[in-house]
C-alpha cells in the first residue's frame, strides 16, 4: 500500500465547531475562544458549558448548568461495592472504561437519537467520572470514600473526594485551569474513537468507553504517566543533561517533548509550566526543576545533533504538577479523561446531531488485502490429515 | 467540506492479510479460503486458529488450540458477584463491553507489545466472552450460572451454558457454521474501532471493549435485532407484503436487506438461509417463512418502486434462525460479538505487529473548522454580566 493515509492524517473526515489548532502559530481555539483567555478568565465549569453550547453563558444559564453538574456527581451505590470487588492493582483506566460504560446500566438517559438525552448522559459523564476516579483511588488504598461536596467547585470537590481534604483556593484553581487546559483538542485518536462508535448509533456511555480505552495507550494519554517515570528515574536536575543526551543519542524519544501537531510552543505547555513553577515554589518540591532542566537538555541535543527545534507538549509540565498536588501518577491519564471527556461528549452530540452527512455514514475505510489470494475461488481447502 | 471523505468510504488506512470481501461476486474470504469451504469443511475453533496464525492447523496444532481454548473458558468469581450487583434490564452489550475490559483487571497478559502475550490475550477472550453472555443470561433470569463443560466444542458449550441443555448434534452444528460466518469482516465500524483503540499502544482488552461498543449501534451489528423485532411486528408471512410495501412507499430501510459491499447475494445470507430454512423444519416455527416472504417482497418493492436490486445481508436470516434456537432477541448483537471476537482480535494483533508503518501511526483524521471565527487571536472573552 502506498503510505500516503497511514494514520490517516490529512485525511479530512467532517466538519467540527468545537476547536481548532493552529500548529504554527501555536494557538488552540475552543468554539472561537482562545484557550489562553479562558485559563485566564474562564472556570472549567463555563468551559464545558462553552464546548457542549457554543455560546459562553449567561449568568443564569450558567448558575443553572453549575447545579445540574452538582446534582450529577453521585455514583450508584451499587457501583462502589461492584468497585470494592476488583483487584487493588487493577489499571485504573480499565477501570474507568469499564465503569463509564457500566454507568449506562444504571440510568434511561441513553435515547441514542434524542438530542436532549444526549446532553443529560454529557452532564451525567462529566459528573461522574471524577467521582469514579476518585473512589477507586480511596478503596484501593483501603480508604472510606468521600462523598461529593455539593459546596465545592468541580476542581475542589475532586480534589477533596481524591485526598480527603479541601484544598485551598490556589491550589484549587491550578487543577481547575489544568482542567480547562485538557478539555479539548479536535480529531485526537481517543476523541476519532468516541466519534467512530457514536456514528454506529451506539450510545453515549459506549463511545465515552471507547475514548477512553485509546486514551490509555502509551502513544496517546498514557504519555503523561510515562513523564513521571522518567523523572524519578533522573532524580535530579543535575542529571537531566546527560540522560538526555544518551536517550537522544540512542534515537531514543523523550516523553513529554515534541507533537504531531504544533510547531512551536504548545500554548497549553506554557500555561502548565508557569503553574508547575508556582506550585514548586509553594510546595519546595523539586520536580519543576527537573522537568525545566528536561526541557532544556531536550532542546539543546535535538538542536545539536538533529538540527530539530522541538517543544514541550501538554504532558512535559502536567506530570510533576498533578505529583506536587498528591494525584498518584498513574492517575494522571484518568485525570486526562476526567477533563476530556467534555469534549468527547461534544464531539459525539455534534458527531451525531450536527453532521451534513447522512446518519447511514458510519466510519468504515478501506483495506487493501495483501494476504494469500489463489484466484477468485480461494485456496483448496486440504483435509488435515494432508497439512503439514 | 467536500463529502468525497464522509465515513471514510476509499479511503485505504491499512494493507491486511485476514480478510477480503469481493463485492461484485458475492466473495468472502478468509485467510485465503472461501467462507462457503470453510462452512462446509471447517469448525469454529479450525476458523480462528486459521483467522490468529494465517494457515490452517495441523492434527497436533488444532488440538493443542482446542486445548488452549477450553482452558480459558472460565470467568473469575468476583466477575459473577458483580454480575449479580447488576440491574437485571441492563442491555446486554453494555454489560459486555464493560465484562470485556474488567477481565483485563484480573489477568497478566495485557503487556501490550509483545506478540505472544497479545496472542494469549486473544484467546482469553475468544473463550470469555461466551461464558461472560451466557452467565449474564442466567444471571438476569435468576437462573444458577452454568459452568463450560470441557467435554463440548466451543459452540456446544455456549448453548449449554445459555440453555442449561446440551444441544442436540444438528444444533449444535448449525451454530458453529454461524459462527463460522460471524467471525471477521475486513475494516468494518467494529474492527476499526479496535484497531483504532490499539494504535494508540492500548492493551487488547481495551480494544475490543471499543468494538463492542462499536458494534451495538443499530446502524452496525444492532441491526439483527432490529431484523427480529421487525418479524414480531409481521407476525405472519402473508403481512409481510403489505408491511413492507408500506415501508418503503414512505421512504423507510427494510432491516436486513441491502449491504454497502455487496452488489450481488451476501455469501453469509445464502448459508444462513438454508440453515434457517432447516431450522425450522425441525422446530415447525413460522419464522423462515415470514423471514422469506419479507426478502421476496422488499426484492419486489424495491425493483418496482426504485428499480433497485436488492439482497439479504447477514443479519435476515440470522435473527430468525437464532431465535429458533431459542436464543433470547436481544441477544443477538452479544451473540455476533462472540464470533467477530476471532476477527477483533486478528486485527489487533495485526495493528500491532505487522503493520509497515511505524508504531507512532495512531489513527488521527483531520477536521475542518467551521466554527466561529474572530480572526487570529480568537474572538473577544466577555464578562459574563455583559452577556445576553
Amino acid at each position: 500500500m502506498e503510505t500516503k493515509n497511514i494514520g490517516l492524517r490529512d485525511i479530512e473526515v467532517a466538519d467540527t465547531k468545537i476547536s481548532d489548532i493552529d500548529g504554527e502559530h501555536g494557538k488552540l481555539i475552543y468554539r472561537g475562544y482562545d484557550i489562553l483567555d479562558l485559563t485566564k478568565n474562564s472556570t472549567f465549569e463555563e468551559t464545558v458549558y462553552l464546548l457542549l453550547n457554543d455560546k459562553l453563558p449567561t449568568k443564569t444559564e450558567l448558575d443553572e448548568f453549575k447545579q445540574r453538574l452538582i446534582d450529577a456527581r453521585d455514583m450508584p451505590r451499587q457501583m462502589q461495592s461492584n468497585m470494592r470487588n476488583w483487584k487493588k492493582n487493577a489499571d485504573p483506566m480499565v477501570m474507568m472504561q469499564a465503569f463509564v460504560v457500566a454507568l449506562s446500566g444504571y440510568y434511561d438517559d441513553k435515547g441514542a437519537n434524542d438530542q436532549e438525552i444526549n446532553y443529560q448522559s454529557a452532564i451525567s459523564l462529566i459528573s461522574k467520572t471524577p467521582t469514579i476516579v476518585a473512589s477507586w483511588e480511596r478503596v484501593r488504598s483501603s480508604k472510606d470514600i468521600v462523598d461529593p461536596d455539593p459546596r465545592l467547585s468541580h476542581a475542589g470537590n475532586f480534589l477533596n473526594m481524591l485526598v480527603g481534604e479541601k484544598p485551598d483556593a490556589e491550589t484549587e484553581r491550578i487543577f481547575d485551569i489544568c482542567l480547562i487546559l485538557h478539555a479539548d483538542h479536535t480529531f485526537n485518536a481517543s476523541t476519532f474513537a468516541a466519534r467512530e462508535v457514536a456514528s454506529t448509533g451506539a450510545h453515549m456511555y459506549s463511545a465515552v468507553s471507547a475514548a477512553i480505552g485509546a486514551l490509555s495507550g502509551p502513544l496517546h494519554g498514557g504519555a503523561n504517566y510515562e513523564v513521571m517515570k522518567m523523572l524519578f528515574e533522573i532524580k535530579t536536575a543535575d542529571n537531566a543533561a546527560d540522560w538526555v543526551k544518551e536517550r537522544i543519542t540512542n534515537g531514543q524519544k523523550i516523553m513529554g517533548m515534541g507533537h504531531a501537531v504544533y510547531r512551536t510552543y504548545d500554548p497549553r505547555a506554557q500555561v502548565l509550566k508557569e503553574l508547575s513553577r508556582k506550585l514548586a515554589k509553594k510546595t519546595g518540591a523539586p520536580w519543576f526543576e527537573i522537568t525545566q532542566a528536561v526541557e532544556e537538555a531536550t532542546i539543546h541535543e535535538m538542536k545539536k545533533q538533529k538540527g530539530i527545534d522541538i517543544y514541550p507538549n501538554v504532558d512535559l509540565y502536567s506530570a510533576s504538577l498533578y505529583y506536587m498536588l498528591k494525584i498518584p501518577p498513574d492517575l494522571n491519564t484518568p485525570i486526562f479523561a476526567i477533563s476530556r471527556v467534555a469534549g468527547w461528549t461534544s464531539h459525539v452530540i455534534e458527531e451525531k446531531f450536527a453532521q451534513a452527512a447522512p446518519k447511514t455514514a458510519l466510519y468504515r475505510p478501506k483495506a487493501v488485502y495483501v494476504g494469500k489470494y489463489c484466484g477468485p475461488q480461494g485456496c483448496e481447502y486440504q483435509s488435515i490429515d494432508l497439512r503439514k
